[in-house]
């Protein structure tokens, strides 16, 4: 994806191997702000601040953070370490805990002397699937608006939720990634971006990456989806996904669930686009997957811009109410019409996920 | 209601006749500011700028928008001017037109020189009466609260959307009059508060005349409803509304048609708190209710109280992004368990609520 016109990951370790650039993206869509992150404590800090978020991102991060906290401690107790304090940043996207078992496994075996090495490949590996996953997605993905392309929409109108793009992933994205692919064939796309409060994606990073990349899209609150999905706005929807069971339940950000919801009671199509990774073959269903609740000041201050330039948090209930904040939602099965995957799309059932993924172990 | 201990209407007319007082909602939660209108521009002002708002209290105000129009010109010119003025505020609530289509009819018929003094008592007893039907609404939805109570629940748990309480009407509520009735008759209740994005109504309204009441509630993201109905953490949810058609199908604040879904797919029972005023009898369904387009900036900014005190609006998205900002939503009557009006309780077909009110007339 280009950022000012420069083709930019959004991940880059650095020539020196002692640590990775990342955008920090709690300063966007305000300010574009790299962060050099150096060790271990720095990669962790940065996942639980959300300075990187999304699924896949956060599995390449964490990636990084096992290689830089084995240039300190190469030990087994140190690698141990390091994923112990690395599962513990966010609970429920499962690429974080897949990318963590992917670097224990392969970097235990090994000699302590030549594990950093190793590490740094392994990381850098986990990067580049990510994008050839992601583009994969696109192409799959492009046939589900190049359908309704061919059928006669001038312009075909996506929904989409948080921000499962290019910000969310090394490259590319994974719900947007047949966005971009429709768009970069000359297929006329419009975005409809939920602004996905409490911390705004939507409205923050998916128009900003949108903007970039000039796909038209309109911001809309999140309240407002159902409106436009009873009235005819939307052609279909595409969200990402944190976590999705054995048997095709999906969590994903806060509200995926209503938007499913909506989606169902208007006949729109509604699919979730995942890598293989996103994929939690140990759990049956979605009743199992853990909600990480997040901090109620996420929900009574609101980070944006000021008029006057400076970006600023503000106050919007009262000084003494509580407020909860629970991150993800869990979308049943029933409610999604397919999965966009890098092998193909498939219905949301455990025999139509099995039959794309035969291979596939459970985590232990 | 008490505010700060003192029982209080949201609306004052000035014992000298020539004003009312206001609370200017746009300033809470963060400063509780009186405010006088003078006449007819100041009123049409506050009804558009949403310093007073909830279906209730716009017809409220209106109808003395109409009286002190009036006393700068009584002719019947004027008084028609005055209507089409005040009718152009808000397009979706109901009561305004309502409120007016009574005011036109009481004094049209009269001399102009009776036509003030007679419009300041019929605006007089349109709040009045706007009082006791909250009233009688709360004797009954507080059995919906009882039942559940009696029933077993330690606390019942209520979910509401927007502001539908005493800030929305000139006093109890009509959403919020159930749980007021019920709180104050021992019963304990706790509320989930739905911020209510783009305006924050839930926020910054419901939350503060929740607070100052002392009802125990919490805010949550509109994004958090469906997760909380589908883990069951709400009884009931109860929600006030802009104009209900004759067939029960629902207009009000946007996202209220997310919440109807989900309560639906997970049984919880799903109430609309009504006034008749709000029933729009000449309406066969909710398809033809006009849903008001506010300005996109509601959506790309949010107002709130900076750390350092101060009001301030804070940008959200991308400098060049567009945004849509739709006000409200059409919620189907078979996603609707029942009105509470001041009638009774009763499901939501045009036979039940023909049986409620078999002598309302359609608007012309």
């Amino acid at each position: 994806m280009n950022v000012n016109g420069i083709p930019t990951r959004t991940l880059r370790p650095l020539p020196t191997q002692d640590g990775i650039e990342i955008i920090d993206q709690t300063m966007l869509p305000h300010r574009l702000a790299f962060r050099t992150l150096r060790g271990l404590d720095d990669v962790a800090e940065a996942i639980v601040a959300m300075r990187v978020r999304g699924a896949p991102l956060i599995g390449a991060t964490a990636a990084y953070g096992v290689a830089l906290a084995l240039a300190d401690d190469p030990s087994t107790a140190g690698l141990d370490a390091a994923c112990t304090r690395l599962a513990a940043t966010r609970p429920t996207a499962v690429n974080l805990f897949w990318a963590l078992d992917r670097m224990r496994a392969r970097l235990t075996p090994l000699d302590p002397a030549r594990r950093f090495a190793a590490a740094w490949s392994e990381a850098a590996a986990v990067c580049d699937e990510d994008v050839a996953l992601n583009q994969a997605i696109g192409r799959h993905g492009m046939a589900l608006l190049r359908d309704r392309h061919d059928a006669g929409a001038a312009t075909v109108r996506v929904m989409t939720h948080c921000n499962a793009g290019w910000l969310a992933t090394v490259d590319w994205g994974t719900a947007l990634a047949p966005v971009y692919a429709a768009f970069d064939a000359g297929i006329a796309v419009h975005v409809w971006v939920s602004e996905t409060r409490p911390r705004n994606q939507g409205a923050a990073l998916t128009a900003w990456e949108l903007a970039q990349h000039g796909v038209p899209h309109t911001v809309i609150t999140d309240n407002a989806a159902g409106h436009l999905l009873q009235r005819g706005a939307v052609d279909l929807v595409i969200v990402g996904a944190d976590r999705v069971a054995a048997n095709g339940d999906v969590a994903n950000k806060i509200g995926t669930y209503l938007k499913a919801l909506a989606a169902h009671d208007n006949a729109v199509p509604f699919y979730v686009a995942v890598p293989g990774p996103t994929i939690d073959w140990a759990l049956t269903d979605g009743r199992a997957i853990p909600i990480e609740q997040r901090a109620p000041r996420e929900v009574t201050h609101i980070s944006g811009e000021l008029e006057a330039g400076g970006i600023a948090d503000v106050r919007v209930t009262p000084a003494h109410s509580p407020a909860a904040n629970p991150a993800f939602d869990v979308t049943p099965a029933r409610l999604v019409t397919g999965f966009v995957t890098e092998r193909g799309i498939c219905p949301a059932t455990q025999a139509a996920l099995r039959a794309l993924y035969p291979q596939e172990d459970t985590r232990s």
